[in-house]
């Protein structure tokens, strides 16, 4: 099997695809309602908050869709730091939402300034961002950010897909009102789930707006975990396995985990500036990716090839990066040996070429 | 393990879940095209179709909405013959549509003539249905329907979620546009993705209506079917056990699953109707699931509970049939024996009470 060094989907231990083998029970039974309130209560832990917690059955993204869908009722300010801040912005105009984009240069993080700025001049009720953005290695200064935000009358909407699980972030702390993470990121964990909290002020906002439609609609979400239920049948295999990563997150300890995946970063940080340069400013240097600047200018397809020969897989630049940039994940249940090898490795292969 | 005879999710083979462990691997990789591409073969083959099939992370519900949101565009007809047709026309209603829902009785099937005579006083784009009915135990003939809608200038969009791999649907035949099931019924899946097949017909519609969304937007879908991909990152387990299954059912021959499903249904109705009685009209009593009236009035909730001691679990009638059927899936890898066993164990529990 391969390494995956990519940013997502991450390996999964042996011990967590085990889970998904245990057998499939009713989702309207009692048996399940049990293990999704274990799932949700675990999930508060490590999002720390009080919020309402939803378990969805998509991808992230489909919970972007969710959080435009159910707190646009005006317009929408979506800062993009990268791809995935663009992809926001997409999101909210193919739902026909009234939408601005706020653009920052690829590599660098947002200011509170600029964002208070803009959100000074619009008529917003709802801000998007994308904390820890995997196209260019950017952890955006989101404790910053948090406190010009509560100035402004808005629904906060994070997308933490890449950094929930390896990076600490108090929901609540950070008034944040949606906050929405893939399974297959820092958790750990197979894709097919993602989930999210969604604050008071988010569901009555979500109350007011038309056409929520259902999968997504908070309000069905909200009725339904009411009993202590998915609105439909839910992808078990996943949840199993959640339920069993975040017992075991939580006895990693979590503080545990966010200064691993510091070190991981640092190590791979502190290989970079002797071989390459950071794509994105150190300050703003991502936990759980890093962004390389292809200074040296190698072939990174040749690079990522070799190393597939080895089976170890990372990532070219995403996008217009492409050729510019390439990537190395380290998130999740990744262990401090493991990257070491990868980095000795490509240090083997970049003398060979 | 209980067994489960509820109307999904259904029983998952040791063989298939096994399926579930196969490592990680990158959703934008040659792996995951050549994975992807084995499956919608497949599934070409299990829907009788030529046109585009479309996996999705997500149950059945999520692909309804994407039905409604890139099909309708002037108005929508949603036949209802229980309670998932009145989910169509929520749904409709819940993403803004314009919609009139045609209700037929519980427990009937619902006729050409009227469908007809329907479609010819409105201006409808689409129509929906439930082929097979879960809280009825109705299947809609929709070979007979088709030659009516055929008529029409409408998009026509069938939930075959109950349905689909245990009876068969000739989706380019019966000229469907959009034929949408989920993994855990009749395919005999874990829960966790859905698929579609998506005609011309309505790609050409869906791209002239706006709002449709980012996440089940059918043109998002083509544009990343045409590299191998998925819009985001797939519930890979679920691929992975689909890609098996597949090859299973192809195997064990369509013709035989379906003779196998017919088989069921005529047990479950022989001992039905020496018991109690059918709740559906005999003609139109589904092949993958039975209701059954509680014409005896025995107390349901004690006939259930005392079956889960047994660990086999069937299900109490839907919504305001809830006291007054009871219902026994027999669907996906379930054998003969498995049911006999299951009805024997409910004989001996009426002689006992």
């Amino acid at each position: 099997m391969d390494r995956l060094f990519v940013p997502g989907p991450v390996d999964v231990g042996q011990d967590v695809m085990k889970q998904m083998q245990r057998p499939m029970i009713y989702h309207r039974g009692k048996d399940f309602s049990q293990l999704l309130e274990n799932c949700v209560e675990n999930l508060k832990k490590i999002m720390y908050t009080k919020n309402y917690d939803f378990i969805s059955t998509s991808s992230s993204t489909g919970l972007m869709e969710a959080a435009i869908r159910n707190c646009v009722k005006k317009r929408c300010l979506n800062v993009a730091t990268g791809a995935f801040g663009e992809r926001w912005h997409q999101i909210a105009l193919a739902n026909g939402k009234e939408a601005d984009i706020l653009e920052v240069e690829w590599g660098q993080a947002v200011t509170p300034e600029i964002i208070d700025d803009t959100l000074s001049k619009g008529n917003y009720d709802c801000i998007t961002l994308v904390h820890n953005e995997t196209s260019t290695g950017v952890s955006n200064p989101i404790y910053d950010l948090s406190k010009v935000i509560k100035r402004h009358d808005v629904c906060f909407l994070v997308d933490t897909v890449s950094s929930m699980g390896g990076v600490k972030i108090e929901v609540d702390k950070l008034g944040i009102d949606v906050c929405l993470f893939g399974s297959q990121k820092a958790l750990g964990l197979p894709p097919g789930i993602s989930a999210c909290s969604v604050s008071e002020k988010a569901l009555k906002r979500a109350e007011t707006v038309k056409n929520r439609g259902y999968y997504f609609d908070f309000m069905v979400f909200k009725k339904y975990w009411l009993k202590k239920q998915t609105p439909s049948t839910p992808a078990l295999p996943q949840i199993y396995a959640l339920d069993y990563q975040l017992d075991k997150i939580l006895k990693e300890g979590l503080e545990e985990r966010y200064q691993r995946h510091k070190k991981l970063a640092e190590i791979t940080r502190a290989w970079t500036k002797d071989r390459f340069e950071l794509f994105p400013e150190e300050k703003y240097a991502s936990n759980t990716l890093t962004c390389i600047k292809n200074s040296r200018k190698i072939n990174v397809e040749h690079l990522k090839a070799d190393l597939k020969k080895r089976r170890l897989l990372i990532s070219n630049g995403y996008g217009k990066l492409r050729e510019k940039t390439f990537r190395i994940a380290h998130m999740g249940d990744r262990t401090i040996l493991e990257l070491k090898e990868l980095l000795d490795v490509i240090d083997e292969i970049l003398v060979e070429s």
